[in-house]
């Protein structure tokens, strides 16, 4: 077990609960409540959530984002039918073979420059349709900010959803980190719903100051895409709902969810900044959420890592994540960054690992 | 949606969350911790239930009672073998067919007069063995204290663990509501662990007074069962896991679990006492933890679930399921059965529904 | 190993390959064919069986019972959805739960007086319709003839569709003995098709003189049902396809099959009127097609045993089944009768087993 | 429908029934006999394959290449564990899935630049190991012929054992065309059993002149990898098991096996010979068993294929596959290289597709 010296940048999962969502957390326990969301709490926050992603949209709540991917692309596929996504993408390499297991369906991943399918990409990946002998492609999935902190643009994801409707394909997008995204973009989150083309998603709380809080949202009819059984099937039911839909009411109720991720995303800068000052350090891709990602000596890395915990992304190639919080303060960006540039110094010249 | 009114009988997992739990939950949120459990409190959680349960015993924390049970019935079985359990058990009629979805095997459900397994029983039901054509029993798995509110004692137990023993299964206990069995028999959770020859076990916190927290209790050999995996495959691996720990820590440090559990039994003996006073009704199980099930004319039933919503267990029969939690209180009791006496006395004499 | 005294009643898959059939799969090994079903060998078989069940079928060819009947129930249902069956059902007892595994949906056994489903019986299996906790039934699959050798009429068949239909389920028919069915009915075999509202079905061809030849026919549109997909996602596409359509050809060019099933259903009505004969004997079920149940002593089974292996359907009750194929003969008969006789004679009376 | 005007080289299994095979299937139908392999036939063709195989070995039969290769697997990994196979692998991508579907587990695809996996290779794509978030790598699966008409030599199977052992993986081998390789190599058909190293095989005839027939070969522990129950589970169990087993015993009674392969392999060198013979025609890889992969430009691909059906291997470079068989000609392959070589005259120069 690492004992972490307070905030570091190992990953926005780090850190606890923002204050306002632990307060909503304590109003809701009131009296007793109908379970498995039946109850008035849970309404306010599908309220809240139908309010950003489209009054058509059919909301679900879940615990965490590997129960949402899955939820919603089970509604999406069947098993003899694959999912296109990137490489680098949460499903395909962090979710310990979760939608394969559960979906029955092969994903086809696809190298990236950086973590963002194109319809290009796409095309090349969708081979063998109409074989019987091979996997049926039937869903593109993305991830919103990506596994390596870019962001799609919007017109990135319409031309996707244009290519994916017009080959009989549905949509996806793994909206862990949406809130980062769109907070980085300007845009509203229903900017990656219907309005975009996405024919379901994944909407993360829990990395944006949330304790536990997930939302599955589709713009399939309700009626067929039995997404309650789904998730129920999926062990994905909360019998206290209301626990988890208070935080989504905390997180959109009064913008919390921008404010946090626009603060995550602007230490994100102010580090991206800081470690391409440190002669040596290169970032390995564009900062344009609240994860850095920067190329160091091993020999650094494993030196820094003593005191700042943070995960190697690329044993091969040395890069390192560094994720920001909501509650990610300038000088715990300003700390790693001078600590950086001291052992960079020390030890970066005989960079051999 | 039903406007319930304060505290009713519909189930016990229409309570909100114990003062003391929801104390331990905002008292983790200090600062960063590291996710997925590598963290203090996580750590202090697992050595209470370690306590109790034994120091071989692993455990990992879960979301909701169905993953516990999926996660611990994955690690015992393999697709072609099967689970004998009670046609009642909540893992043949309340999770929407996970098991046999996750497992990939068949459930093979035995009728029984009051939600118990017995060896004969068992053995009945363990016809096939060796024979290709059929799915071949290797599990059997009982819930303590069962659906229909009775306990088996210790000896029960070690009687059924010595039959699947011999005959090279496992026993695997659901505990959702152990704590209730235990309160009820004096015995310590510990009881109902490898002492008994229990393999595997789901404990659950979310019906005593937690907001979601349930954990899995193995006896297998940790480095073989593969738990964590299947965990985190199942969907059911908490990012910031310190949240649900921390309820685990409240429930264990000073037997609030025992507090909790042995109040809401003792407001369904109660209840019982108050309901078989009432001409005409009859209990259809023995009252041997927190929950009640009286046969309830169906024109008394629909009058009644008006104010006072709770579910019918068995249509055929008129059997209604009453439950008590940690926070009924007498009042809530004694007005229950005061309603239900006038309703009776309206209605219950023309009782053909 | 048993080894047999020729033609017992074990089973009709002891038979072998009817002449006719052998001839035609010799004829079908002329030169190099496509493989997988796009040869002309193939399309004559399906231009068969679509000349029996219709013109609008979908019709596939696969390996084996199990096989074809796992195939068309895949593209009837999702996993969280469910299958009503009898509780003697093939799929139920007899597939080692691959429908379990790969449907991952949960079937509903039905207790039944004659392995036959009614809408009174599958309307009390239905329940929990709408409820996220519990499977939602979607399919009726029934078996024809059933494993208990008796017969649904068309009317009953109709009366089943009609009921499931109204409901929103699809009715599926397990054809392995469907041939015993219609020749002992004087029915069609498309009597049993898209005409008495079955949506899909399995036809064997095995147990009625082929080598190993099963089809899947279906009444959803082609287009959507994903059969191909599915047929080859569950491993049942056969690269040298020619080598088993050339079987069903040459059961259904000149009413091969016919004969054959009418002439396993005489040899076992002689049989049962043999066997009925003997003191002490008595029948389990109405002979309706090829199989004859009947009550033994347990001393004389196992006596019996020695000479003619044959499965105990039911230990408890000692109900043994027989089962003639397209080759039992009078002779096989009359010895078999007269064995029985003689056992029973000596050891019938004293039947304690 | 493709009409194929005689013996192509579309695949080997456009070939029928080698004459020795198809007798012996002949001669297996006399009368009756126990049915799911418990008669003398079956008994006869394993002894037969544990003859080359080894005593050690359990051996069972199963309808085709796919399912004999699930069948396998099932019994080596666990749904959260990993397959590491090449890119080009069968199991990767000609099985619509089914390893993924049955399975539940991640299969890691490797590219390789002859469809050989190597040590090195295998270690590259075996990350994660021990973090709860990764699929775990736990068998490496090889194909050998690869379905790039290479072999591994002995050494180099034997190596992988070493690495995979020493890692705690399984080797598994899909020898649909194993015979194809021994015959190559001089080798035994065992000598790529546990002999090397390979802890479960699957061994096909149908490629090599048999109707339908593959065997699972495996080196572990009978009584407790449960491939019997997996083999039913997984549909793959045939009734009348003697007509598969005939064909095994038809190869391997008087090496068949070595013959037929030997004399696919002649031909393929000879075509590979002839091909390379025409100006502008390229071999993209060693033809070391049955398979000749060629470049030839997209219009000349066109060209002949409206005489000769064959599979484009891959669109992007023009690689198109030609396979020999046990029954092709030299005359065949004369006839088609002299086409080849008109058309590449023709069009060749002209080679922008």
């Amino acid at each position: 077990m690492v004992t972490p010296r307070g905030r570091t940048f190992a990953s926005d999962n780090w850190a606890g609960v923002h204050p306002n969502v632990m307060a909503a957390i304590t109003a809701a326990n009131g009296d007793h409540a109908p379970s498995y969301g039946d109850d008035p709490v849970t309404e306010e926050a599908i309220r809240h959530l139908r309010r950003h992603f489209g009054q058509d949209a059919e909301v679900l709540l879940a615990f965490n984002g590997t129960g949402a991917n899955v939820i919603g692309l089970q509604a999406l596929l069947r098993p003899f039918e694959a999912v296109l996504c990137a490489e680098t993408a949460h499903i395909n390499v962090d979710e310990c073979g979760a939608p394969e297991r559960f979906l029955g369906s092969k994903l086809v991943a696809v190298a990236t420059p950086d973590g963002k399918l194109t319809p290009e990409l796409a095309e090349a990946a969708a081979a063998g349709t109409g074989d019987e002998h091979h996997v049926q492609p039937k869903v593109v999935s993305i991830t919103q900010s990506t596994e390596v902190g870019t962001c799609y643009s919007v017109q990135e994801v319409v031309a996707l959803a244009e290519w994916a409707h017009a080959r009989g394909l549905w949509l996806h997008l793994d909206g862990a980190r949406l809130s980062n995204a769109c907070a980085s973009l300007g845009a509203g989150l229903g900017a990656f719903g219907s309005e975009a083309g996405v024919d379901m998603l994944s909407f993360g709380g829990t990395k944006n100051g949330a304790m536990g809080a997930e939302a599955v949202v589709s713009y399939l009819p309700a009626d067929t895409a039995g997404l309650r059984y789904i998730r129920k099937q999926s062990m994905q039911l909360a019998s206290k709902m209301r626990f988890i839909a208070a935080q989504f009411t905390a997180l959109l109720a009064d913008d919390l969810w921008l404010t946090n991720a626009g603060h995550a995303n602007s230490m994100a800068r102010r580090l991206s900044n800081g470690v391409v000052g440190v002669p040596g350090v290169t970032l390995a891709y564009p900062v344009e959420a609240n994860g850095v990602f920067a190329a160091l000596p091993p020999v650094v890395t494993r030196a820094l890592q003593d005191e700042y915990p943070f995960y190697v992304w690329d044993e091969a190639t040395g890069v390192v994540r560094l994720m920001a919080s909501f509650d990610t303060t300038e000088g715990d960006v300003d700390a790693f960054v001078e600590v950086l540039a001291e052992v960079m110094g020390e030890l970066g010249g005989n960079a051999h690992g």
